[in-house]
């Protein structure tokens, strides 16, 4: 539920986005705000600081608050020309390791990591609620519930999807060792080797590896940087490459940030639906909406069981825990087999403590403070890159989720700029990492997820240095 | 470390291995033995009581122990002509998933599950050291040790290898959901869709299901009761069909219990090793020895990195926590890759319980009280169904582990007799579920590995009753 002041941030917003209001633009004075919506000063305030922190609006000195020029950094959609069209066989993952490898050292700022700052959760109360679970434990529940999953944990989750109005199957969702693998299993569970599968493009390089593990082949769709997926790129991949699934995180795409209007899923659902082509639906970033609401996961709108929804609790509550679901629809029996055969089931002690923790009712304040300091955090490092990065970059401008994407002027290397950066202490997620061929050469991906502290300003400084000294090659 | 008691039941069990003891002989008086071990009477009395609950020795009354007549019970080596000698397309799941299921109702007499009773298990202990550790954690601990797992873990668990004379590396082990999901990664570290793969004859189902998870083709090895798969066959094997891999349970092979001799292990690893060919090892049982000693793994006979060697605590201490590990030789790396590109890391609140447990140092009493227990639960189940079970029938007599294999008279349908007692309550692993074509029809495992109550008798009386009602068609 989000409070007064966040619902007015979000309309406020929304009327940004569709430019009602104007870059330029002053807004109401808090007085006349306040008049106009009936809300107490102190909500209108809230609202204001808000939009300020993502970047949205500016306080000018004795003057009111203005909405912010950004229209010349906004990211720009994909034309047809950067993704090409023709299936690539998968092998990322070299380039892949290389890279996360140097972002797991504790020295170093980590803007390439995948993860928030784990100082954002509530490690003490999960703690004491695994204490409290394990201490009470019945033996046979250690093996009882192998594989579907602890059912007080799994009822846990059907009730908050019912919330969105989504009703799952008694043998929905799956109990999984992160979302990573509730993926995995649902790729397999859809494909045989040599099958081609539907991927975003950029995409998020897990997708990439899990094609990769299991012999598939990758066509990349154009993806819109605020929108998602292209239908139209879609219905062309569907018509010359008949994919045997497709891959989209419709909500704050990994690496865009991308959140896919609502009326866009449905198109997307159903047009897929009429093809028979199952979707894989990467929702892990859903919870972290800096608006007012939670988008609708593709599963919402799907009426024949081809969704195959997987979340996790790795990146909104418990990093390290490893727990995920999978809501697989009509492959649910699948899903639940290549599980067994797989790794049999889920750690007990992580889902009895993440049961115990929702069923005292915590999570809902969790996540709004959680959101709350991310959407800050985003708009902070957003407008630090802004500030110093050298013009002709772009930032993409992501309504959830923690990260941010970068394209740096035509001709710098961000392989060559990682490199660089590690030497000074610092990683980056390069762009060459979200591509089955390698493209995006000159973008890269930043990690908002940790507190800006003077460690993270100073760090983009270094890199705005760097990429200012770099000779700029040809792509 | 074994007791003294314990040690003279081993030297007395090999002499009637060997022979040297024959059925029907006495055993020296308790004074006699005395004075020949110079041991004190209890030692001596208890290491008798041993060997009595594993139905080895007999006492009559006011007579002495005798050697129990046993040869003709023994399930007898397989001849060439029981193996296939075609490669297999696996299709193993359907009806291993029937089974299964039936398995997992708790009202249900657990004859077939894979799983010893968790009341077995330190379960408090665990759940102390899990809210020890997790209480005092460090918030960057959460993900700074995905994929490799947490060194406290991966420390204590080489500091263990090390008193068995094993080095590992220092990418090694990397710690996994359970041994499941090790055995299915370093199967996929060695193979690629379509390639053979050699297997015990029976072999476990679990070896089965990943074969057809991955697409892989098996073939089988004639693999002797008491000594495990046959060099012979394999060589033959090897001749015929080039396997990518070899998967071998060495110690307390499911299901037969076989134990390989130490010869047998090196010459084994050394073929594999001339032949350029992996070996998965499958030592989830070892430490379940009733014997004096825990048999070396393969890995330790391992000269070349050539053995992927993998192993877990859910059989031996802590089910349900899902913490198994593999030692993948010069394929650590790759390995290493797949489960983070699978799964990305092993649950940090499991791992933690468990690095504390091990830290405290309660494992190895634990381990000798399991398997004291394991041992005389195992001998009571095997004399229940000599008593029981109609003449034709033979029962392995596993040195480790907690399963029987029984082998039913000729044209006796253990498909069909494990309905038939599912409808009485009672579950069982029927001999199919063991071949990759469903051979074995005569056959079944028993699990012994609950505490033999009243329960338990009570359902090997009804299954011989079954047994003995069953009409014998034509296997």
């Amino acid at each position: 539920m989000a409070t007064r002041y966040e619902e007015l941030a979000e309309a406020l917003s929304l009327r940004i986005q569709a430019g009602q209001l104007r870059p330029g633009e002053k807004l109401p004075s808090v007085r006349q705000a306040c008049r106009n919506t009936h809300l107490s000063p102190s909500t209108v305030f809230q609202a204001y600081y808000l939009l300020e922190s993502r970047g949205l609006i500016e306080a000018r000195p004795r003057s009111g608050y203005y909405v912010c020029h950004r229209t010349p950094t906004a990211v720009r959609p994909p034309s047809a020309a950067d993704v090409s069209t023709a299936t690539t066989e998968v092998a990322v993952s070299e380039l892949i390791f290389d890279v996360l490898r140097s972002t797991r050292d504790a020295d170093v700022v980590p803007l390439g990591s995948a993860f928030p700052s784990p100082a954002l959760f509530p490690l003490d109360k999960l703690a004491r609620s695994g204490a409290r679970a394990m201490r009470h434990l019945a033996p046979t529940a250690l093996t009882a519930e192998l594989t579907a999953g602890n059912e007080r944990l799994r009822s846990a989750l059907r009730a908050r999807y019912t919330r969105h109005g989504i009703t799952l199957n008694a043998d929905e969702p799956l109990i999984t060792n992160g979302a990573m693998e509730a993926l995995n299993l649902c790729l397999q569970a859809v494909t045989r080797p040599g099958d081609v599968v539907a991927v975003e493009s950029p995409t998020f390089y897990a997708a990439l590896q899990a094609l990769e593990r299991l012999h598939l082949r990758a066509v990349e769709v154009p993806t819109d940087p605020q929108q998602g997926m292209d239908p139209d790129g879609l219905a062309e991949v569907i018509a010359r490459h008949r994919p045997a699934a497709c891959w989209i995180m419709p909500s704050f795409q990994n690496p865009l940030g991308a959140l896919m209007p609502t009326s866009r899923r449905q198109a997307i659902v159903q047009r897929l639906a009429a093809e028979g082509i199952p979707v894989i639906e990467d929702d892990v970033y859903a919870e972290l909406f800096h608006g007012a609401t939670r988008p609708h996961p593709l599963k919402a709108f799907d009426r024949d069981g081809l969704v195959l929804h997987c979340s996790s609790f790795s990146k909104c509550l418990a990093p390290g825990y490893r727990i995920g679901w999978a809501a697989a629809g009509r492959y649910a029996t699948t899903v639940m087999r290549l599980k067994m055969m797989g790794s049999l089931g889920a750690p007990v002690p992580s889902q009895l403590a993440l049961a115990d923790y929702l069923e005292q009712g915590g999570l809902d304040s969790h996540l709004r403070r959680l959101r709350r300091q991310l959407a800050e955090q985003v708009g902070r490092v957003r407008r630090w890159v802004l500030a110093h990065f050298p013009p002709g970059t772009s930032v993409s401008d992501p309504q959830g989720g923690y990260f941010l994407w970068v394209e740096l002027p035509e001709g710098i290397d961000t392989l060559r700029l990682h490199q660089q950066a590690l030497e000074k202490g610092i990683s980056l997620a390069p762009g060459p990492l979200f591509s089955a061929d390698h493209r995006f050469r000159h973008a890269l991906r930043l990690n908002a997820g940790h507190p800006g502290d003077d460690r993270v300003t100073h760090a983009i400084k270094t890199l705005a240095a760097l990429i200012r000294a770099e000779p700029r090659g040809t792509a």
